[in-house]
């Protein structure tokens, strides 16, 4: 069964994540794009970050029998030590494990973390902060409002 | 006296939008951070849009007498031929003017549209596409609602 995730309920638990971040004096969020723009906005704003930056990710599995995911964008982190990196979900847990092994091998000085929304517990990946326990297919307010 | 714009503001004209962008046949939607994010969100869902990117605009003035806006953020447009940038207002409209510049000179074959939710009749740069004529000061709900 479908869980809605509403914008009500963003508010309520990024407010919750606000509580957890504001005492870690990050410098940058960077937001991997589509599934954690709107949370890295929000992110942004609760933290008073104007250094927002995205990295996007495509999947393809046409050409490979495994799964490849490709991670496309360029971040700049002159002057910056510590980095939040957010995303709606940690499902799988392939995206993040991507994007935070890409980044920590490009720029060894930084100082990475992760939060997301929502965790399941069979993601290879378990961000720094987390929210709720997804048991069910999320449809975010964002995939859902707009057509 | 400011304006607060709430999501059910937000849902609602971002669907409208939808209906004016629908038929232009965007392949990229670049969001202006960090305004733009959100709605470049919102835009690239209801458009079915996977390939998202942003670039952020810092704004100088300890130096300078003249305000100076500096960008930062790399695009790519690999195939790519009708992009989309948003931002959530033209105020003064020197974000979306260093931007557009930017973008058109750097990618001469690539055709750039924009849009925003809010636009100032006083601002020196209009967006093809925007829904409200901002006639005081809005609070954008990210702005007031994670705190």
């Amino acid at each position: 069964m479908n869980q809605y995730y509403s914008y009500t309920h963003f508010t309520k638990d990024i407010n919750t994540l606000l509580g957890q971040l504001v005492s870690q004096e990050f410098e940058s969020i960077i937001g991997v794009a589509r599934g954690g723009l709107t949370m890295a906005h929000a992110v942004a704003e609760g933290l008073k970050i104007r250094n927002v930056q995205t990295l996007r990710t495509e999947l393809y599995d046409e050409t490979t029998k495994r799964d490849e995911i490709s991670l496309y964008g360029a971040c700049d982190f002159k002057n910056i030590q510590k980095v939040l990196v957010v995303d709606d979900i940690a499902d799988s847990g392939e995206t993040l494990d991507v994007v935070l092994s890409y980044l920590k091998k490009e720029f060894p000085e930084v100082l990475f973390s992760s939060a997301t929304l929502f965790y399941k517990k069979s993601s290879i990946y378990e961000p720094d902060f987390w929210i709720n326990e997804a048991d069910s297919w999320i449809d975010f307010f964002w995939e859902k409002d707009f057509l």
